[in-house]
């Protein structure tokens, strides 16, 4: 089973290593004759991008997005479009003094226990730089959606550590560096992590992805119900600790009747009361706003001391130095954005 | 993309609607050569029915397990095995004066509108019933697991309403209503259920499975992470509004240092000391016990009087009456236990 | 890699041993809204029984359908439907002094070989019994087909031994034990086939399956071309040992100005001058009729005693009494007819 | 349902256009540790280039092979492996007059009538350039059979047009432009394509794949039989028409005492008399050699005149000039030992 492909009928393949020549995506399943450019995809790559030094690793990424195929004269043709992005800031050498240890939180420990053998720079695959392939093709995906149905899915920063977003204004989620919508939040986060980041250590995070307008009747009974497969796309990103749809784990002390959205007609539109259920029932989208939040892991990479062990199972010590990121949240926004879309995309085709 | 499949490998098709004349599975891929009677399966699938009237519905289910294929001799032989389970106490003109009602909180909105057209006798596919399905199929999973790995699955209650469970004793586990590891909280929630079930109303509950022993190197990189596919197998489940795995969303006010889990060397094993990773990392088990919890949200059919619009879009007041459980957690556990053992299997072979 | 399910949109999964309790199949992905009979698909079944005892085996099987799933108030509701036949005229000691040996031509060997055990009543999984469940299922595709397209398939035999069909009355084709189109080659055929019998021996043919009004844009490129499809749905047909689309072999030896089929317009319509293509061009169906023959091995159970080796691998010599077909062509044709119709409509769905 | 993936356990995604910037194929689930170089992979990939200017295209291209991941210090790491071909010489302008014009036994009418839009281009992604990228991942397949078991791999033309070979010489077949094993044979090939090609003709073929050493066992019942998923394989090559395994179309004039393939134990092996089945026993490999034939159409680019029609439905007359081959047989035989390798490493793993 390999794990490298995700969707059936918007399909997509990505490939590449953090410290390897290149990373990239195939696209198989896109409409043909939709218009599309590099510079749309760049854009939302480019989204990805550390937000600011201040919070982020200082790795600087040119991402620059090529498309190898599967669009002619400006319009894509209905065959696998191919994305290729080089890597140029990788420093492996920074790599070469922890090969042989294991880093705490790191998937180093079970790429060797499963293959024997891996790509120590950088985390090789496992490494959160494969998330850009996931981008570029989400771009297309949301393009998809907006064109078909006025979909806009977004995502903002709800908590970093114990500091709460309590305000919620929209237009300035993309004006800061936490990606936060309360600015008053925003500007406890932007202390907190300064601070922690002096310390040598690294912050945890709740982020809400929120999908305006989704097509209704996506999904399918049982098994492949939309939360389910939205479950699936999150989790794959590697700092997903967490998943809710609406009322998600606070909705465990409401009861039935609090909980049920009630419906009505209103204006000779079907309304629901209330959106307990974040967008789908029985699995299948209403047309409500999808609303999903993520629980995100603190870094694993720090520079703090630690204990671990090496390859050869000896005990030892490792400081993670390299350039990494001090919360990641506002990075994860535009992957699990991206995710979200190609799981609706999916079910939409 | 029909949904009614899980799995690769370990590959199983539920089919049946709860007042049809059965429900039933085809396991495709099991191993040859593995002892397997009907009776196993069948001890299975006996948890999953209602533990006791007081917080139960009173349909009574035989839930006879029949084999049909797949089993020759006692033992597989590798083909397709098919488990039949007949319906029988199905009160299909509960539900005529509702057929045209849209239920708050079920499938019946979506399946109209998906489908144009809907078995509508007890939710028909959308039903928990379909779940005893996966019940039967996961007790094959178990046994298979538990001879290869020894590996040991089971869930508890960890919280109904603002009951929560503080103590742990699994030998309580199976000895209450509750499936509840602490006697104390069992009482109270017993004691809150049956008001709660006065008032025509219903509540919510946070359950966990621990699978101990768990194979290690399950999981793949990048799209096919082991907690990425046991989040999907559980949003399949219906009720289920909320995934964790390890710290979840209590992970996000650690800071990394506290949130990694260091290694050393004990005794001649790797030992990680602590396990906030919840027996993954990369997405690919370590050996460790893995640890989820889900979120369960109260039961959707309350005999309170609620808005509701019908087929043709007027609106109307609904109460459903039925037979319905008045907390669904506890039969829960066995499905979350089965699907956790599907997946596992999944990567295993 | 488990091999009992066909199709991705429209998608079967068979189950069922030649003498177990029963054989069946789901069909997952079926439309909603679609008038569904019993009666429709035993219809079909029932073209699949022995046409004469003279050229088949004298099993007699009822085959008698049930749909346990899918279907309510006499139409599909878009859920998997679950169809059910019962084994009635099973003689299973006709197996057991021949358990321990390896027919020729059988995959008993192959079996044991790759499971270590197999059911050796019939056959078991690997008998032409399981057959009958796709022609349940090819049933219903061929009704989705001749509703949304007025597709119709259907089959002849082209050739038994070496006595070749050489005229084409379609009428005359379901009137004759052999569902040959040519009465005079029919009558050659039944006389050969009364002799072969007498003979201890069996003999080969070649089937031909035209698909006439196929719905125009089925297939994909590269790998899931159309024909590609279809050719893997043959062969996995257990006698038939070779496919040709079209003009196939015997366009070896055309010249490419020849083969290809010219294009013209005519009476406002797009006119293919030739169908040496047999219906598509790039993997995609043209619209033009879909013609593929197969070669039908002759039935490998024989009356004959036969070299062969016990599962102790000693040498032994074996006769295959029980009751067999003496050419098994006239009964593939159904089934061939049944998995051109799934390639079909998984494609279209 | 896209179509560019291929495989489940060992899976091959490929893109490209025959005159876009590059083409390419991602392969995943390749087993880590394996030893891999560009050079192995270049080797093979130049057996699939133009064997003579004499009977193939003058289009010249490096095929250069570059992998972009994957790979790690010489060897595989287990993730996707990404290899990249750039095009070179791609004379775009030679189809500018005909883009409005389909071109006969060409896919340029459907990929029209599907999706509206084509790259017009030397066929697009319709073009067999894309099987460079197949005989790429093929090459890695056939390392890896290699190793396991010893298999080989190799085809030869057993016939074009009337010219049949009629001895085998194994080392001849890679000496000749014709990859024929008979040199009487493939001197008159020469003499004959020589003319036809003055003619603005071309010529159709059958060649032979034969699987040396084939694991046993695999393979698996009903739907995935090796010889059902090796017919898709070839059927999926563009001027396939036509596939036999073992006594093919010709084992339909055997009896089955004749056809059946003896066992018998010889100096303690299991033995079989005779090879009709093609190395396969209910879809399963025996261990016997795997003998498969296709049939290859002619092919269809041709500078004679022909009847076509143009994208606006208007009769005209359309000559292929462009560089092609007179027979294509050839260069097929790379990309039909890759598909088989394909599919054999798939049931392998």
């Amino acid at each position: 089973m390999p794990g490298n492909t995700f969707g059936t009928n918007f399909r997509i393949t990505t490939w590449g290593e953090s410290h390897g020549p290149a990373v990239g995506v195939i696209i198989d399943g896109c409409p043909a004759k939709l218009a599309l450019s590099e510079a749309e995809i760049q854009r939302e790559v480019d989204r990805r991008k550390p937000t600011s030094s201040r919070i982020s690793t200082s790795r600087k990424e040119d991402d620059k997005v090529e498309i190898l195929s599967g669009v002619f004269e400006g319009k894509t043709t209905g065959m696998p479009i191919s994305i290729l992005i080089r890597n140029k800031d990788a420093h492996s050498q920074d790599y070469t003094n922890i090969k042989d240890l294991y880093r705490p939180g790191h998937a180093d420990f079970t790429y060797d226990l499963k293959y024997g053998f891996r790509d120590y720079r950088g985390g090789g695959r496992s490494s959160g730089r494969e998330t850009v392939a996931r981008v570029a093709a989400g771009a297309i995906a949301k393009k998809i959606l907006k064109l078909k149905n006025k979909t806009e899915i977004f995502g903002h920063t709800l908590q970093i550590a114990d500091i709460k977003a309590t305000k919620f204004d929209k237009d300035f989620i993309e004006k800061n560096d936490f990606r936060c919508a309360d600015k008053a939040a925003a500007e406890k986060m932007l202390k907190f992590i300064t601070k922690l980041r002096t310390q040598g250590d690294t912050a945890g995070a709740i982020i809400e992805i929120i999908i305006k307008n989704p097509p209704a009747g996506l999904g399918d009974p049982v098994f492949d119900k939309l939360e389910a497969n939205l479950a699936k796309a999150m989790l794959s990103i590697g700092a997903v600790k967490g998943f809710e749809i609406g009322s998600g784990f606070s909705g465990v002390t409401l009861k039935g009747s609090q909980h049920n959205d009630q419906i009505q007609m209103k204006n000779g539109k079907v309304t629901f009361l209330s959106n307990h259920a974040g967008g789908t029932l029985g699995g299948i989208s209403t047309g409500q706003d999808i609303v999903i939040r993520l629980a995100i892991k603190p870094v694993s990479s720090i520079p703090k001391a630690q204990k671990t062990i090496s390859k050869s199972h000896k005990n030892a010590i490792i400081q993670t130095l390299g350039r990494h990121d001090c919360c990641i949240a506002p990075r994860v926004i535009p992957v699990a954005e991206a995710m979200a879309a190609l799981v609706l995309v999916d079910h939409l085709l």
